[in-house]
């Protein structure tokens, strides 16, 4: 089969690979439907990871299942599938407490752009859907399988209540969710952070009332100008840097919630500062799984359509161009067609 | 009048000063009842926090109002009031928010230790109690002012549940009354970390269900242990130290909460740490007024009586050996008469 390889920053090729294939009997193999280019793949292209050698990329996914291991018996081979980028057996302790991507058997996703994909933890992983849906709904189903996902959880993690102020920091895709999430929680007012025009229009679209162009101390000041000098209730931050970081803890109330969901890059959070912030601060990588059966249902009523985050739909095989194109900022997420 | 001064690391007099009196319509002078000596005055006492020039010290009292500005109707001259250690209006924004310790015209109390006190922001501080309550009520009055509303915080920032594990890092009088909180919140599993016996002993005594002496990661994976290998729902950070605040944050499950109330000196959290943690974290200085009428009504019931941890009673004027007792471990906490 064949999928996509990084051999160094700068570098993805699409080449034969090892067929997917089950190694374990709570695996299944899943033929893909869609896949997509995610924001955080952009950190070793861009060689702010490093690639110590040659490795296959991708994380998120929609498809059929194609062959289900012994012990997998909520899906069989023919059906819809939407998962996580982080399996979970969704059984453990973590996951019973809705932290499955903390799963004690979690197996992060990464090779999901390809022809085909092994699915470890398949049983407490996937989430078959009655129907094939319509082709028309994949791309939302893939973006709940991790961008809205992620933006859900940057909502739930900043304590998103109906009739509060969320700001969101950064406008990539999972910002964009995270709009529709705070919107979907009842959030009154919605500030969404951004430069760019489409993407404005795009976060607009998803339900924000406000847009800041101004970053770092700038922005927070001007966050704290459009609430009464306090700052925010909640605050969203999906990118990962130190400034982004700094700009959502400036940007929140006093009592108020930082929720960050973009995979730190070296951030340190001063504990003196944090401490008579009285801000409140959670993250990690979003357990997705606690809300695919919500999320699925949102995204099946055409309640939210989070895949209006594709700007850029190419061949699988064209995944290179997919790559660049985000990184050039000229797409904000490419969608990728076996 | 005559109040504590400090000169110096280690060196705390009891001296005459300036006499408290109303320099604003919205300030109140007390006659103080009784007052005290916190751990947090052992950071200048122990030369950890820099003592440029000679200052009064102590934030906690109780007493009777001698005198109120001609804005404050609250409270009247005669009546026992108790008030936090944070002053507030209790009108802004921030107080409406219930973080009243983040009040936009704050002021925090400094000159406690002395015969009588000015209090700033008296009508939104000070909570009368309708009866001079018996001196028996008194500690617990004065625990209610600063270290009980610290403990409960602690809890409350942790997000303490009924039926959940709590631990508490930090075995001084706000650990103490944070095992109180943690328990009046209907934790099911309490675990103090102390090797102090007489500390021990109280912690028991507040419902503490376990003791940990281990410290550091030790102590942290003694806590895995103790809790099915995956950490506790809550962790009470009480100290302050980046030790403690590791170990708080090493203890906590993925999803936990650890709720931080000693002033963090030289604490840094690395973001990734945090991120793949899934642990939630809030602290700063209590909102003691939110608590107060509630805590208040829990000691004159006698259903908590956090006055147990002042296990050294002295005449105001031995201020100094107070200190000393504190700084040397041979109190946990020291009242102090006028």
């Amino acid at each position: 089969m064949r999928g996509a390889v990084i051999h160094a920053p700068g570098d993805v090729r699409f080449e034969t690979v090892d067929d997917a294939k089950i190694l374990k009997p709570t695996d299944a193999i899943i033929r893909t439907a869609v896949t997509c280019v995610c924001g955080s793949d952009l950190w070793p292209y861009r060689g702010a990871e490093p690639t110590e050698h040659p490795h296959p990329m991708g994380h998120e996914y929609v498809g059929f299942v194609e062959a289900a291991g012994a012990e997998v018996t909520a899906v069989e081979p023919g059906q819809f599938v939407v998962g996580s980028f982080a399996t979970s057996d969704n059984t453990c302790a973590n996951c019973r407490n809705g932290f499955q991507s903390s799963c004690l058997n979690r197996e992060f996703m990464s090779t999901c752009q390809a022809e085909y994909v092994r699915i470890p933890n398949a049983q407490g992983t996937l989430v078959a859907i009655d129907e094939v849906p319509g082709e028309e709904y994949w791309p939302g189903l893939l973006a709940v399988s991790d961008v809205m996902g992620t933006g859900w959880w940057a909502a739930d993690a900043a304590e998103v209540r109906p009739g509060s102020t969320a700001v969101v920091v950064g406008d990539g895709a999972v910002g964009l969710c995270a709009v529709i999430a705070a919107k979907e929680m009842g959030a009154e007012r919605i500030i969404a952070m951004s430069r760019h025009e489409p993407r404005q229009r795009l976060a607009r679209e998803f339900g924000a009332t406000d847009i800041v162009t101004e970053r770092g101390e700038e922005g927070a000041a001007r966050i704290k100008e459009l609430t009464n000098g306090i700052g925010a209730d909640s605050v969203l931050e999906c990118v990962g840097t130190a400034q982004a970081m700094r700009q959502a803890l400036h940007s929140a109330r006093p009592g108020g919630n930082v929720g960050f969901v973009g995979v730190p890059h070296e951030v340190a959070v001063d504990g003196q500062e944090l401490f008579f912030s009285h801000v409140g601060l959670r993250g990690g990588p979003a357990p997705v799984r606690r809300y695919l059966p919500d999320l699925i249902e949102r995204v099946l009523t055409g309640r939210i359509d989070p895949g209006k985050v594709f700007d850029l739909t190419l061949p699988l095989e064209q995944v290179a161009e997919g790559y660049r194109a985000m990184d050039e900022r000229r797409a904000i997420k490419t969608l990728l067609k076996p």
